[in-house]
């Protein structure tokens, strides 16, 4: 644990920690699990937390069989308590958090989370309101390509929750207008975009990882590149200044999964060592679901830490 | 429904209402759900809304059976929960209920509640501790003799949740060390403790309802009552200055359940017609679990209501 993370506490006068809080928001299976798991690895267990929002839905999935909308609907949800808790987590206070069980579809037994130094907050809509975002110190948005995350929601939902492949496009195509209507304005309001993506134009090999593309928006201050990333990396990443869909100027930092894993290793232990080592970069960062490693994932985790550490 | 009724909005600047909060504590079968639903009632669903606050458990019956203390150990209970959503719920906020099934013993999926313009918030401790207690307006305590409470909690557990006799009489000693310890003090905290118990010396026939004492604080502006309860009616009703068990001096109403019905009912609407009249007095004051009536807890009833009109 480097030394920045012992050194953490925002602490108010009366002794409540002040927690910094990540929100992470995406579509169904663009990655928000495999992000935030090596995060909260890597910061300790006992000094972060992590919450899904997709627990404040409002019906089970007996109940929306008759509903007109599906569970991406704000009003399929309770956007006023996820509002209220994540207000509560923000400055220091524990919640009764609603759990709705994904394997059966039902809303079960609530459960108590106490903030730690750091909470995470990932899910479909953590940034859709203004009042939301107020408890969020950083936002994070996952972008992927629509044709990369149809590909990672087949393989989730066929292989760990007992759907056919059928079922599954049918339930995208269902979906799909209200993610355009509520997942993907989203975006307009993180700190970061995180998309993962092969590069157009290469023709790597089977098998080669998903590059990164990571918008840094000077919405937030982000840390000066420079010094991490100096010339003898820049096979691995390379940051570039473009403008943004809607013509804002941001930072695109480029993390190539095309990369030798030695020069991807260098990126990580530069940034690692940034925030404080002299431990080894934690094992968890870059671990995908299936077991195998990501290092633009890595990368992607270390500059979330980068900003977590800042901001504590 | 009355004019005063119709006149109790609490509206803050933006619109939100602040409710009035009432707070019913005793200990188990000590009869506050009776005295709730009637308030409820007098009140109209639509403009009031009650909470049980033994919902707040942490363990359900299968974890308690490995655990040394009973569900009245607030050790046994989300204290912190229960003052947090009383806060919210006071400063007129919704709050996602934990809910504890009392046929199963399990905890469920919780529930929305959102304020109205009354809250009543019941159960074993909403008087425990000083933060919940800051959020209620008017605090009962409910403090039948225990020979009375035993008698109720036989007749609702044998009848109603499927115990024996003797289960129930064992289940009582256990918990009397904490009752002792958690209930019986939130008695001191209460504006209004409300005694149900036969009069001592009497030689009433079998049938006579149990007559009422109400101890009045003086931690809260009372109504005049003596512009309610003249001459002609105290041969149902009498205050009287006491002093309480630990010396503070209180205005004892006692009320009588031998009093001839006549009597009693004129009471009755001598005090709704205060409130704000024409309506005839609710039927629903006064009526007990089994479907009787009793003029006491009616009057009880009554009394309450007026604490509740003149704060809204």
């Amino acid at each position: 644990m480097p030394d920045k993370l012992l050194r953490m506490k925002r602490a108010t006068p009366e002794g409540t920690i002040r927690p910094v809080v990540l929100g992470i928001a995406g579509d169904s299976a663009a990655g928000k699990t495999s992000l935030t798991r090596g995060i909260v690895e890597a910061l300790g267990p006992d000094r972060s937390v992590s919450i899904c929002v997709d627990d404040y839905h409002r019906y089970d999935r007996q109940e929306r069989r008759g509903l007109p909308f599906t569970p991406l609907h704000p009003d399929c949800n309770y956007v006023d308590i996820m509002e209220q808790h994540l207000g509560l987590l923000a400055t220091g206070q524990p919640i009764l958090k609603p759990v709705y069980d994904h394997s059966t579809g039902c809303l079960t037994r609530p459960e108590l989370v106490e903030p730690r130094e750091y909470v995470i907050v990932e899910g479909l809509l953590p940034l859709m309101t203004k009042l939301s975002r107020a408890s969020l110190d950083i936002t994070v948005y996952l972008d992927p390509p629509e044709e990369v995350r149809t590909g990672w929601k087949i393989k989730r939902d066929v292989g760990e929750r007992g759907y056919t492949r059928e079922q599954v496009l049918a339930e995208m195509e269902r979906r799909e207008p209200e993610s355009e209507a509520f997942i993907r304005p989203q975006r307009t309001h993180a700190d970061l975009v995180v998309r993962f993506a092969p590069i157009a134009g290469r023709d790597d090999p089977p098998g080669t990882p998903l590059s990164a593309e990571l918008l840094l928006r000077p919405t937030i201050e982000h840390p000066n590149l420079s010094s991490v990333i100096g010339e003898d990396v820049n096979r691995a990443v390379h940051l570039k200044l473009i403008r943004d869909n809607d013509g804002r100027p941001v930072d695109a930092l480029h993390v190539h999964g095309y990369a030798a894993p030695e020069d991807s290793r260098l990126v990580e232990k530069t940034i690692w060592d940034e925030l404080g080592g002299p431990e080894p970069v934690p094992s968890g960062l870059g671990r995908l679901a299936g077991g195998q490693h990501s290092d633009p994932l890595a990368i992607t985790q270390l500059i979330i830490l980068y900003h977590l550490l800042r901001l504590s």
